[in-house]
């Protein structure tokens, strides 16, 4: 039995988009999310009945995003989404983007935990919950890869960000797609405007809440002619936040193509 | 002859909505204009014609929205505009969102200008750029309410923000939505949870780039019983790049219904 895969197709309007009119990456987050939570609904296990029946709802712990392409201004995407295998307490979900000549643009791997909305502890995954996905259960579903961390050694560049009342959620926790903004924010614009990610590994460690105020750190190592990293830190009052690897390439086309 | 009307669909997906599930203002003022940017297409006048051939682009100068209600997360609203008159230099823009009953959700008063992308100095209107609009050429075009401004005897708060690289739009300034994002944020998060804008008076008067601080500055009037108003300031090395009047109202209903 393969897992149940859910498609659907998305235009990209300009205000999901960056200055080089390519879908900006918190909201490449967002539409596949938006996927996922279609095929939520459509299996009968959205939000509201996870919140009703049991008082839990699902959280993402970690992505990783490989990008061919970034979709332009304009264009329509087909996403997909699948939620592959599970285990007791871990469900891996994929995702796919991909033009309408069938191209791949976006493949994004993701680990969620099913998390008590009062008190934010972990609890086992339930077999009602899971099981209209057809996902495959599995003893260990895979290991994305860990973001590196920031040595004490290594020089580092840093912007603090207060916490706004747009970047909070329904839950009143900071929306996923914000740790991304500030971590790309972090570098300067001539480099942001000139260079595209290909490779992004995020790991979300402690949610941050709305007053907080939150460091982004950033190390570029552009040691290895071939690619550029940049290693990411999101503090709050010195806890980690989040953590990320990118590596980038140059973009293909510069501007308003 | 009347001007020409264009109407499409729009389904709101959750992340353009705010915490209590309701159609964000930054995000609304989006959609209205992606709205425009349809019809400017359809009417062979787009962005990238008038770039190409003169030059020049729209830019807002004031809007005047009034909300009857904020439609919510997963609705359909039916999105229209008109260009409704104009004179030598100011176009005067309509919008309306109604839900799917034909209830009207939104209308939306603006006054646009012809600015050439280089010298950032206004033209005047072409004729063959108004034309396909059916707008109609009048002597003066319709005055927007002010918004009021902050007097030195009044009670201030105010908060200071980064421009960040995601708030740029592809012509290097500020999105145009950030605006009402910084002046919503000056406000108590209570207070946005347990309101929603009735009516929001907006001017822009210069433009703020990267790099730039802004501070957003506040003063509530709440001696009125019927209704709260607020008056907001949005300043770039003390020069003023925004101002509005909003008035409030209390949600009607809470959270997330």
């Amino acid at each position: 039995m393969t897992a149940h895969s859910f498609s659907e197709l998305h235009t990209i309007p300009f205000y999901e988009c960056n200055v080089n009119n390519r879908i900006s990456i918190p909201m490449l987050i967002n539409i596949l999310i938006l996927a996922s939570e279609h095929q939520n609904e459509k299996l009968g296990v959205d939000q509201l009945y996870l919140i009703d029946k049991y008082g839990i709802g699902w959280v993402v712990t970690s992505y990783s995003i490989h990008i061919s392409q970034l979709p332009k201004k304009d264009s329509v995407v087909k996403m997909t989404t699948r939620g592959t295998s599970y285990n007791r307490y871990f469900a891996f979900r994929e995702f796919w983007l991909h033009d309408q000549d069938g191209n791949e643009l976006v493949k994004v791997e993701s680990i969620w935990v099913l998390m008590n909305e009062k008190t934010r502890k972990i609890t086992p995954i339930k077999d009602d919950v899971i099981k209209p996905y057809q996902s495959e259960n599995v003893r260990r579903v895979p290991r994305l890869p860990r973001p590196k961390r920031i040595e004490s050694t290594d020089k580092v560049t840093a912007k603090e960000y207060q916490v706004r009342w747009s970047d909070i959620d329904f839950n009143g926790h900071v929306n996923n797609s914000r740790y991304p903004e500030w971590m790309l924010d972090s570098l300067p614009m001539s480099f942001l405007n000139n260079h595209e990610p290909a490779n992004i590994d995020i790991r979300f460690e402690n949610e941050v809440k709305y007053g907080n105020r939150v460091t982004s750190s950033v190390v570029v190592d552009s040691s290895n002619n071939d690619k550029i990293e940049t290693v990411h830190e999101i503090k709050s009052n010195d806890v980690l936040s989040a953590s990320a690897t990118i590596v980038w390439k140059e973009n293909q086309v510069k501007g308003n193509d």
